[in-house]
């Protein structure tokens, strides 16, 4: 839930002039995307998301993610797509920050998906991946395997308030990782974060992935990966088998993954939970008491890093050959 | 801002079974109402406002904020109709809590309403209290002059808090309102909170207004009053002797007021400062640190109240006859 900047009506007037778009008919600022501010708008020609960008994206990094899901919704791939001003320019500024508006989409994101729904996300994201093909920007994980041992450092006290003892399971599996991190393996645009609220569903079927604001280059596998986490645990902890191999059988009915990349599964998905560890870690550690937004919990990562450690390389996902 | 529930796809579906609007097609929590949870709601038949009733609004209170919704959408007042499911009825349960569907309505609201918003808020008001005769609901105003004595008994100490020396004006204030207070002015059903949040423009004009949950029985000026404070002090509270006569004419223009209600505007509007610091300084002191929703500043109003404590009397709204 987030509306960090306030827009007043003149602000959203003088913003619109920019455009061909017609007048404001309604304006509301939306609970979605944590890390910006959104606002559904109506005018005259359309239905929009207009999304300033707060803090924790780099704008640096904004043009890359705005020709991405241009290139993604020209390929077809149902994703927002970015309003150009009539100058041709799709970034803007509102308040000094940079904004930009993209198209609204229907549908309905699900909090608890089902092997069906986990089915459909894997299609999804082989959809995504293969649309990206031949797209030009470049963008490398800042928070990818390499990244991890340096977002640790200095966070071993806060480990240990979490949960007693917990360092040094962690620099284990950071050493691990390390070591047995795949390498090699097919590589491209992926969107780095696609959990269930950045799925839109419409009568159980895929129909469009939002937020691309992790997206980066990465091992497509990882990006499964990162899905098998986000999407297949009950709320009670447990992993459901049942929902990852329709995630993965719905990805390869696309995009069939290398033998390589089957092999290196357990392994991703073991470093996928420990990156979204690592982030919970760092935002509740930095959260202060009058904070809008509370941090999402960390331990809901560190029992999937634990499964991930118990399980051990024996992610039985595949149907024996 | 505010989602203090959160509901699943699944309970969404439940609850759309007991209409016949077909479908969802979107979803989203909005930014909208301090009080309640609020979503936008687009099904095959159309778009709504899903608001889930929280710990603010008593229960008991529904069916008359209801039935005045739906007498005044019956005629022609533009606010939230109220949706009845397949059998006739409007107020809904979802995750144990009150609910109702409602009309969306277009419109946006300004953050800095200038006199010609003014007028047209004033004309709105009169619409709403014209529409509202004839209906047969009751409720009395638990937040009318009566109450504020006891609203502020235990509270010197947080008053002194915020501005040392205030409990001793507030009392003298609350003294003088008790006996001043114009008595057997014209009454009817009054929405009571019109802030500007509450008023939907398209191209300057009053389309309609929400958030009727402070409506209940008291003076029609007293109403008028409350749109003063609310409407016609500048961000840096100056009172802007403009706006308010644009809003007063607006008022007038569809429903004159009579020379006691002229005569007791000032009191009427220092009562309507002293009730919203009153509720503002209780919300204030019980705030917890890590709450969602930041208070409103008190001190905006405890401005207000000196400004109609220096004021007294010499409000000077309407040319000499």
């Amino acid at each position: 839930m987030a509306v960090y900047t306030d827009i007043s009506d003149a602000e959203l007037d003088g913003f619109l002039d920019r455009f061909d778009l017609g007048r404001a008919l309604s304006f509301k600022g939306i609970a979605e995307g944590v890390e910006n501010s959104n606002f559904l708008l109506d005018t005259e020609k359309g239905r929009f998301i207009l999304t300033i960008y707060e803090r924790r994206v780099r704008e640096a990094d904004l043009p890359f993610f705005i020709a991405l899901m241009q290139h993604l919704a020209a390929r077809g791939f149902p994703c927002p797509t970015p309003i150009a001003d009539r100058t041709g320019q799709a970034l803007q500024r509102i308040r000094d920050k940079p904004a930009a508006l993209v198209s609204f989409l229907n549908g309905v994101s699900v909090r608890r998906p089902g092997p069906a729904h986990c089915r459909e996300a894997g299609i999804g994201l082989a959809r995504l991946h293969l649309a990206a093909g031949g797209f030009a920007g470049r963008r490398r994980n800042d928070l990818g395997q390499p990244a991890w041992a340096g977002l640790f450092a200095g966070r071993r006290r806060d480990a240990d308030r979490l949960r007693p003892g917990l360092s040094e399971l962690i620099d284990r599996d950071l050493a691990m990782l390390a070591l047995a991190w795949p390498r090699g393996l097919p590589r491209g645009v992926i969107h780095a974060d696609l959990f269930p609220d950045n799925v839109f569903f419409a009568e159980a079927r895929f129909v469009a992935a939002i937020d691309f604001y992790f997206a980066c280059e990465d091992d497509f596998a990882y990006d499964l990966a990162v899905c098998l986490n986000a999407w297949c645990f009950e709320a009670d902890g447990a992993f459901n088998v049942t929902a990852a191999r329709a995630l993965a059988a719905g990805y390869e009915s696309l995009r069939p993954l290398s033998p390589a990349e089957r092999a290196g599964l357990p392994i991703l998905a073991h470093g996928a939970a420990m990156r979204f560890f690592l982030t919970r870690l760092i935002d509740w550690g930095r959260a202060d008491e009058g904070a809008l937004v509370k941090p999402k919990d960390p331990l809901e990562y560190e029992r999937k890093l634990a499964f991930h450690r118990d399980a051990a390389g024996r992610l039985d996902l595949f149907a024996a050959p």
